[in-house]
């Protein structure tokens, strides 16, 4: 309580300094969006302004100061956090919800006529910034992203991250930097374009075959690139490069300049030249200072559709990371049913830490890829809960244990959801579980034709679910990279999705299929697999794809009511079975072995 | 072909002539839409200026004509026409193909730097117009739409349609036309627009409950509507409304003024006001010359959504006219198969007579709703096909007969494709009608959210048609009006429309579903129902809507392998023809009845 008191007289305080800056510079309104130069979905320390200014520590939502005003808009899954964390201060949570005003709508509406609005346009994705631009001109009001005003009042702003970067090498990485980058040229020859330049740290790391661990679970670096016919720069604080790789890095033709010289390398592209970046993956505040009449070529990274297609060699060891990976969750679950069995005290943390350490046992595991998700129950209806030391239930009596997790291996990232029977689950769970396993099959087992945009699927996965009236607020499934972010574009298979041309499926794209259905205060259902776009080849029609299911872990049928699964469902259900036992076996012995046997029986 | 020769002498001598105009207003390209002010399907012939200036009479196509090029521009439907009507003239058939440019592309990559390009500002809708000017901008090239550059050489012009309007009445019009103003009042009030201007056919004779016959299929009149909270001005040649409908329109609060009176009408509202236009259903000549100083609030016309909203009278006497139009397809059916019995000879365009006539013996029968595709095997393969006195199939040997028809009467519209089988149908071609037929009972059987955009509903059509890797060109379905326009907004389930808010799915609507297969030069498959938007009521997730199935005709099992439908698809088509047969029996007697009677027994 005291804790949390000080904490809302130190916002207080921050508060009443930036205002004051606010009024020297005659802005009155600032924007502190959740971002990062790189628009990262996690943030090091150092960018986390607006957790800093407002002491609402959910990783997504975006603080809004005036002289009289301070707001954090905050989607419903933060709802609970925001309420308790800013208690106290004189911030306002405000609600993100469909039909509302969102933020930058809120400023488009109230900023006043003639007035000026500052956001710090090192951390505002270009095409989001003219948006803004353009609504707040509209209203004459001026939108400042020259100047991070925060800069002056923050004196305890945590450093950049300084952790090593190193290579992922072959066989892992089965196309050499060197090929990747003269493809990347291609591309650029192709497009007309003299130079590109990648601020996304996904795309980074990918086309330089290198890794790092600057954030969790994304094992990325902080870096931006320039690339050119015969330039190619990576832009790194010098310090987390040893010697050997800087030689190997030259080697291929790639110089090393320090991260804080990016503005500058930007600003030497001569006029008349031409610069291709993706606006919605480079912010407006890095192209600001480029030289006028620099022309810009904007569309995708070249690199984001390359690294969403996965080779046949990639595949090949994402196979086996799958099945190392579906070992680990079969120990995991032997170990839980025999620690159930001798009715050990068992909560949602043990189960992560339980999990975490089967993983972290099987060859090439680098760390989990993203925090592990273990809900009992009434936290199984919060689709992004996450257990902590303060705050997890018991897992105890009757109902459904839901556990969303992954790992990080060297040959691929793993993402996986599975329901778990306690005690024996209600016919309502059951029939939930029931149904959200038809709409993975559903879409499991469809063809579509190559480069439909991937949201166009989406309903194919929901029908069987909407059938009974049921439907769920998240995407269907999101890309996933190769020993790399666990969320990747370009595709999604999400409804709510724009289905832009850029979303469309090719074959190698990885991605998740995770139905739910969440019921507040009672429980959740999600079952995931991640999926790859296999070739189906050409017909009269056009080229088609299927989905070759990666995942390698029983679904357990103790969930199920089989009478609802049609013959087809069932025959599905019973193939996958027989495959994940056929993989696993030889990776299990023991208590392990005997449990993959007894979960992967027909039905 | 003498007649072929003297129309291309013609046309060489009309596009020398406009070119002299062309020369003379400084204007480098000339683009030739097929479009009116009211941008219609169907064109009066006064606007078919493209027609007339390129002697290809494609109901769509553009025409670009520079100083030393003309071209039309024709999607794959009209290649076979062009590429006939074009022969001897000096304009090129330009293919418009996915991925290749288009005119408006090529005219903003060709026009000479600096240059103007002129269009007709009258025929091209807002929302295009500003698109292709910002494109020419860009390249310095000015868009000149204040002129119509054919007005003075197109001597022998057609007059505007002069026929007359009439009144839909009760019971059929279910709503009044002082309800409707009402309504569309409150909306504008709530939209905060002083003034509403339409210029789309459909929404105003749906509007003021009129209908007319100025062009084939679409029981509209050419006309426009200025709309205030005290005002409602229809603009139409004043000859077209008799004394007692004149009186009528005034005694509900409603003006006439001369159709040529508009532009007039919009230049008076004063600046400070507001005026709510749809940019894709008004064009920018029309807006040209309003008061600087008026504010354009842009959206969907509000009666394209009331409209695409059927009341639950209006369903009644939808599901009438179904019975009615399903008991002329048994008298054609039961006809067409006495007629091959005694052998007589029959062709495509028999069917279109025959089909024809049993339609207009029915009550409240008004018109065809478009052109009855008649289409024989190969015919069957091109899916806009017309059978011409000049080139059509003889209906003989074994095959597949496509027939895509539709009637207007005074209680709705009708649009229903069946399948006819000819002698024996090939495996193959039982293949194609089974398949297709899964995705009509696929989409026919879905449930989903009120308010889902439509074209994310398309891939449950498609899904078991992919399963084989087959697909089709064209959309799963379109919006069908209420003795209105066959095609209407705002909804569209094609996954090649963009998932645009305002095609939502709301209760109330009515939609085809009608996915095919075509094998080029061998033959052609297509199914079609209309539907309408049945709401299911709420759960805990929500609204949702399913799908009653409004059109009431045999599905010919003849051309099905029954064996390749699952017990539930099978269940489906039982109990739609079990309905079929009970909904029909009471319209029809002899050997109709006996025909319904057998094709309506259960597989």
């Amino acid at each position: 309580m005291s804790t949390q008191s000080s904490t809302q007289g130190a916002v207080n305080t921050r508060l009443a300094r930036i205002r004051e800056v606010m009024q020297r510079e005659g802005v009155d309104a600032l924007l502190v969006p959740s971002a990062d130069p790189h628009l990262s979905e996690y943030l090091p320390g150092y960018w986390q302004a607006r957790q800093w200014l407002s002491g609402f520590h959910g990783s997504v939502g975006t603080l809004i100061v005036t002289a009289d005003f301070a707001g954090v808009w905050a989607d419903s899954r933060y709802w609970e956090q925001a309420e308790k964390e800013l208690a106290g201060s004189t911030i306002e949570l405000v609600k993100l919800q469909p039909g509302k005003p969102g933020p930058l709508e809120w400023l488009a509406d109230q900023a006043p006529e003639g007035g000026a609005v500052a956001v710090d346009g090192a951390v505002m994705a270009l095409a989001s910034a003219r948006q803004l631009g353009e609504r707040l001109k509209a209203r004459n009001v001026r939108l400042l992203t020259e100047k991070d005003l925060l800069a002056e009042v923050w004196d305890d702003r945590p450093a950049l991250p300084g952790n090593p970067v190193y290579q992922h090498l072959p066989p892992e990485a089965s196309i050499s930097r060197a090929e990747k980058l003269a493809n990347l040229r291609l591309t650029l020859r192709e497009r007309a374009a003299d130079w590109h330049f990648i601020a996304t740290l996904d795309d980074i790391a990918w086309l330089f075959n290198l890794r790092g661990s600057d954030v969790s679970y994304n094992p990325v670096f902080v870096s931006f690139a320039l690339i050119s016919q015969n330039q190619a720069t990576l832009f790194v604080a010098l310090s987390k490069v040893d010697e050997h790789l800087r030689h190997v890095l030259e080697v291929d033709g790639i110089t090393l300049r320090d991260y804080a010289q990016v503005t500058q390398a930007l600003a030497a592209i001569p006029a008349g030249e031409s610069l291709l970046v993706d606006p919605a993956r480079v912010t407006s505040g890095l192209l600001a200072n480029t030289t006028p009449g620099v022309r810009l070529i904007e569309g995708l990274n070249p690199t984001t559709l390359s690294k969403s297609q996965k080779s046949e060699v990639d595949l090949e060891h994402i196979r086996q990371v799958m099945a190392q990976d579906g070992a680990a969750l079969c120990e995991f679950f032997a170990w839980f049913e025999a620690a159930q069995a001798r009715a050990e005290p068992l909560t949602e943390l043990t189960v992560d830490e339980q999990l975490s350490a089967a993983r972290a046992r099987r060859p090439g595991f680098v760390s989990l890829s993203f925090s592990t998700i273990a809900a009992f129950n009434a936290n199984g209806a919060m689709p992004h809960y996450r257990a902590t030391e303060a705050s997890h239930a018991r897992i105890e009596g009757n109902g459904l244990l839901l556990i969303d997790s992954g790992g990080q291996y060297l040959g691929g990232t793993t993402d996986i959801t599975r329901m778990v029977p306690i005690g024996e689950p209600s016919t309502e769970q059951k029939q939930d579980c029931t149904r959200v396993l038809k709409g993975v099959i559903a879409l499991s087992r469809a063809r579509f034709p190559r480069g439909i945009p991937s949201p166009l699927l989406d309903a194919i996965a929901r029908a069987p679910i909407w059938a009974d009236q049921v439907d769920y607020g998240h995407g269907t499934g999101h890309g996933v990279g190769y020993f790399m972010n666990v969320h990747e574009g370009p595709q999604v298979i999400a409804y709510q999705a724009a289905a832009a041309p850029q979303t469309a499926m090719q074959a190698g794209m990885i991605s998740s299929i995770e139905p739910g259905t969440y019921r507040p205060g009672e429980w959740g259902v999600r079952i995931e697999n991640l999926v790859f776009n296999r070739e189906v080849g050409k017909s009269a029609f056009g080229d088609f794809l299927e989905f070759e299911t990666l995942t390698l872990c029983p679904i357990d049928t103790r969930c199920l009511l089989p009478d609802r699964l049609s013959a087809e469902e069932r025959a599905w259900l019973n193939h996958y079975h027989a495959q994940v036992r056929e993989r696993l076996e030889p990776l299990l012995d023991g208590a392990a072995l005997k449990w993959l046997q007894v979960r992967t029986g027909p039905i």
